[in-house]
Order: C-alpha cells, then structure tokens, then sequence
C-alpha cells in the first residue's frame, strides 16, 4: 500500500509513528511543509522536516515534541551572551548540528529535497520524507501590536514570520493575515507530484489546517493533483470539543474566517478535496452536517494521540474510512 | 607606554597574559596571526585569534590552552554521526558560537578586523587585538605522505592545510615547505601599521618563529613597518635548550632550513629586525653568538612559562631589555 502523508511538525510526526506501527509494510511518502523555516544565525532552519526526522528517527525529545533528545544548549548561551539573538527559538547544541549540515549543503548548491534525503540517511525515519518544494516559501503573519503605534491607543500592524508569531509571541495576539510567501511561485520538490498520483490513499493528519496542510496545499500543482489522483483522501480533525488538540490552531483558522470546530476544518479543505474526514467521539454531532452534501463521509473515533497505541488505532481508522470510501 | 605584540596561538596568548600583569596601564595592541585560520562546516574559525581573545577574557579551557572552558562537543558528536567531518579539529559547543557569529558578521560584509572588535567588546580581553590582515592567508605545508603514492615504496607529495598539518598528522612527517598562501597580495588591517608606527616597544612572545610570527611578518608592509619604527624590538626565544617549549616548531624550523636552537631562531629573525633577544638561562652559553655581530643584544633569563608571576617576569625582562637597547 502506497500512502501519501502531509505533514506539519508534532501532531504530524506523532501521526505519522502511529500510521508506520499500524502498517509496518506500507510505502509512505510525507511531504513536508517547509513554510516555517526560518533562517537564524546564518543557518537554515526546517522546524516541521527535522520534527518529522526526529520523532520517526528516534531522536526527538519526547516530552516537549521537537528538538532532539539529551540536549544541551551551550551555544545558545554563548550566542547570548555576544547579544546575538534571536533567544526566543530553541536551539540546542546537537539540532544545531542538523542545520549546519543542511545550510553547509544547500550552499554547495544541493536542493533542499537531496539535503533532507541525505539527512534522513542518517536517521533512517522508515517513510520517505520530501519537502513541499525546493523553492523558498516563508509563512508570514499580519498582526496588530497593542500600543506600539504612533497614536495613543493605536497598535503597530506588523508582518511578522510564522516563527515570530508562534514561538516568540505564542499567538498572543490575533493573526490577521497568514500569507504563505513564495508559495505562488514555488513548484512542487521532486517526487512530490509522483507520489500523489501512484498514492493508493492520501491522509491529512491531525496538523494545523493552515499554516501546515494549508500552506504544502498552497504550492501549486499539489493540491490538484490529489484531487485528481482519483484515490480516497482522508483527514482527521485538529480540532477536539472546539479547541485545538495542541498548539493554537484556532489562532490562525480566525485568520483565514474559519471556526474552530472540527466541522468547520472539513468544509474549509472543502469535499473537491476531502473524500473522508474523522472526528472525535466528542464531536459525534456534527457528522450529520459534514456528511450533509453527501460528499464526504465522516466517522467519529477517539482522536486524541495518547500513546502509540491509541495513535496506531487513529491510523487504523483512518485507513478503514478510505477503504469505505473505495469501496463506495 | 605603547607596546605592540605579534602573536600566535597559545604561546603568545600566555605571553600577554603576563606582559599585562607586569605592565597593567600599558596601552597593548596584539596583531594577531590568521595564516592558520580554516573554514570548518561552512564556518570561519580563527584559531590564534580566539586562543589569545579566550585566554586575555577569561574564558580558556587552561589545561589545554585552547578552547573554552566548560566545554561540550555534542554538535560535533552529531556531525560525525552525520558522517560530516573533519572529526580531528576540537570544535566545542560554546567555541561553535564565536564561529557562527564571526561567520554572520562576514557575511553581511563586515571585515575581520570589524569582527574581531565585535567579539572582543564581549571578552573585554584588556589589549587592543587586530588581525594581521582582512585578506585571506592560508598556510599550507608540503609533505610527502609515506606508503600513500602510485609507486611501490614512494610517498605522495601533498600540499595540505597548517591545521591538518598541525591537528591532524601532528606534525608527524617532516614539512617539506611552508607556504603562506595569500600573504603576498594582502594588506595589513586598518590600525596594524599605525599600531607598529606609534608603538614604543615591540615584543614577538615566543610564539612559532614561522607559522606564527613568520606568516604576519610575510604581509607586505608588517616588516618593513616594525624595522622602520625606530623602537627597540625585542623577541623570545620559543627553543630552550634546543626544543620547542610547546608544540612542534622545530618542525616548521625545518622547512625553512633554521636549526631549532634560540641563536638560530634570532638570526632567522635577523639583526635588521631584531634589536633584542631573550633565551632561557639553559641556553646562556649562545648569549654570546647571538651577539656576535654587535647588532642584536642577547640576555639569558628563566624564559619557562610555568605560571602568571614566571610569565609576568619573562615580560619584565623583555621591557627591560628593550629599555636598555633604548639606551644604547
């Protein structure tokens, strides 16, 4: 069984351990969303590719969800103290090694797509990892700082990257826009449209809707070419009771005007896309208005990535939709 | 007084360590040796400079005089379990962070000598340190690699880097020629001739006569500059008792054809450069060799390094002889 997976970085990565438990034999191919990587320190920086990488390569630091296990963070420090920022994203000393490696590639002309290649030699992740594209694309948020503008009372508007956003500000304040730059012109790395059409089944994981799965969907060619693909696409809703699973989903679906319940994620990757979609038990309810136009069929199952076992269970699930979807 | 310095690595690094303790209010300016420096993972590393710049702030690993203290090597560890090398250069976790941000700043069009200043505006090391030069030099060694060549019995002949020279092989078969590669077309950096220009003494610590001082004095300009000042210059010898204090620079001594003995060294220097020379009490009977010509004054004193008062002393001796080929 060949399945595509799209991925963003945790509730991806955790997924997609899940998914390899559930079909050992399987040939997954992850693309990857490269929108939050970021350039610090001279080094390129792919937060949701090394995610993947590491939680699937054994590295990961379990208890946080990125960065690698045994870390120490000595660089870190020192950078500070030459006043060399930014100190907001955590960089330990062995993740610093990773960038090194891919920034001392990249520069010797390699695309990003054989960087990772050569990465995931190392790590041996046990599914083929491809970045969404080679090109550059970097997910940029509008928001209003409160009291920094001009005028008395007014906000600054800003655009800040994704990373900004996310880990310095930690969503603290509304995102406006999310703007996925670049992605206009980036072409899908290769293999990624190769993929998608030999796929006998496509998942969306439980990853942001926007500035993950929304973003690798925003290089063109991508999303096309799994609605053409003619295979079930299936997705399993971030969104639990009304509130994301983790991180702050909510925070930027308010950004593109969708709801944050897991109906509303449904109808905004919209059924020309979406052939399966689940939710939680505890949001039995809203199956009936997600089926409501006959064109997705939606099941509710535990979705919460307690351990390996209930996240091999959610794969299950998810393949058992897609099968029901063939099989309709 | 105005006192400029040329230096290497740790020998000279332990020389100004001393010449501040025994002159605290003098105004030092260290024209610091680059030949070695190397380009590791994509990044700058700059061996003497930093040696002399952690030593003078504070913050070198002292037992093994290069380095940082309360060093760790995970990124390095991760390097090579990315299979990304050299493994033989002692790259820490903190030492990584003086690299990256001396990178950054090259990068974004700042000369070394701007670079430096920068890094030295956090290890305050007390002494004004320049770079020879802004340019590239690069210090290659040819040797002849026993068993490696085509032939049965024959050695290859390779033109490789100081440092693989030095770090590598350790200096483990003879040095055939030793090449500052670059230093013909560089240029002394801002502040190095005015430095030399206004100086009222000039000390070369015992430092490797030909990696070290010999590679800044190979920039067009140094030398002419330092036997033009009109001050007395004033050297230590770095054999005693016909071996190198530290390191391997009888290696190096041989490649250039100068026997490793303390008279050697100071007529390899060369009585149109050198006013003064200091060698160790051991050495006593070259005093008068050394003086031969009636050109070079020659004084036996303990020249050990073996702690801050011996050091500080050494630096004492170094100022009084140059005080006395003043008085001349």
């Amino acid at each position: 069984m060949r399945i595509v997976v799209l991925a963003g970085g945790i509730g991806g990565a955790r997924f997609l351990r899940g998914l390899k438990r559930a079909v050992p034999d399987a040939d997954i191919t992850v693309i990857g969303n490269t929108g939050d990587d970021i350039h610090l320190f001279g080094l390129k920086v792919c937060p949701d590719l090394d995610t993947v990488m590491y939680t699937l390569g054994g590295g990961i630091n379990e208890e946080q969800g990125w960065g690698r296990t045994d870390e120490t963070f000595h660089l870190k420090e020192e950078l500070a103290a030459y006043g060399v920022g930014p100190e907001w994203f955590g960089l330990g000393d062995r993740d610093f090694a990773t960038h090194i490696v891919r920034t001392q590639m990249l520069g010797a002309g390699y695309p990003l797509s054989a960087v990772t290649e050569a990465l995931c030699d190392r790590w041996q992740p046990g599914v083929k990892l491809i970045p969404m594209t080679d090109d550059r694309v970097e997910t940029h948020v509008a928001v209003t700082l409160p009291g920094s503008g001009s005028a008395a009372g007014e906000g600054e508007r800003k655009v800040i990257h994704f990373q900004e956003y996310w880990v310095r500000l930690r969503a603290s304040v509304p995102a406006e826009a999310v703007v996925p730059v670049g992605a206009e012109q980036a072409k899908p790395a290769p293999g990624v449209l190769e993929a998608i059409a030999a796929a006998d089944v496509i998942l969306f994981p439980p990853s942001n809707p926007v500035v993950s799965i929304g973003t690798i969907l925003a290089v063109p060619g991508i999303r096309e070419a799994i609605a053409d693909a003619g295979v079930p696409v299936v997705g399993l809703s971030p969104i639990v009771g009304d509130a994301p699973v983790r991180g702050m989903a909510d925070k930027v679906l308010a950004a593109v005007g969708v709801e944050s319940t897991a109906a509303a994620v449904a109808e905004h990757y919209g059924s020309g896309l979406l052939d399966g979609w689940l939710v939680d038990t505890v949001d039995a309810g809203v199956v009936e208005r997600v089926e409501a136009d006959g064109r997705i069929r939606c099941r509710a199952v535990p979705l919460m990535m307690t351990g390996p076992d209930a996240t091999a269970q959610m794969a299950r699930e998810a393949l058992a939709l897609a099968e029901e979807v063939r099989g309709a």
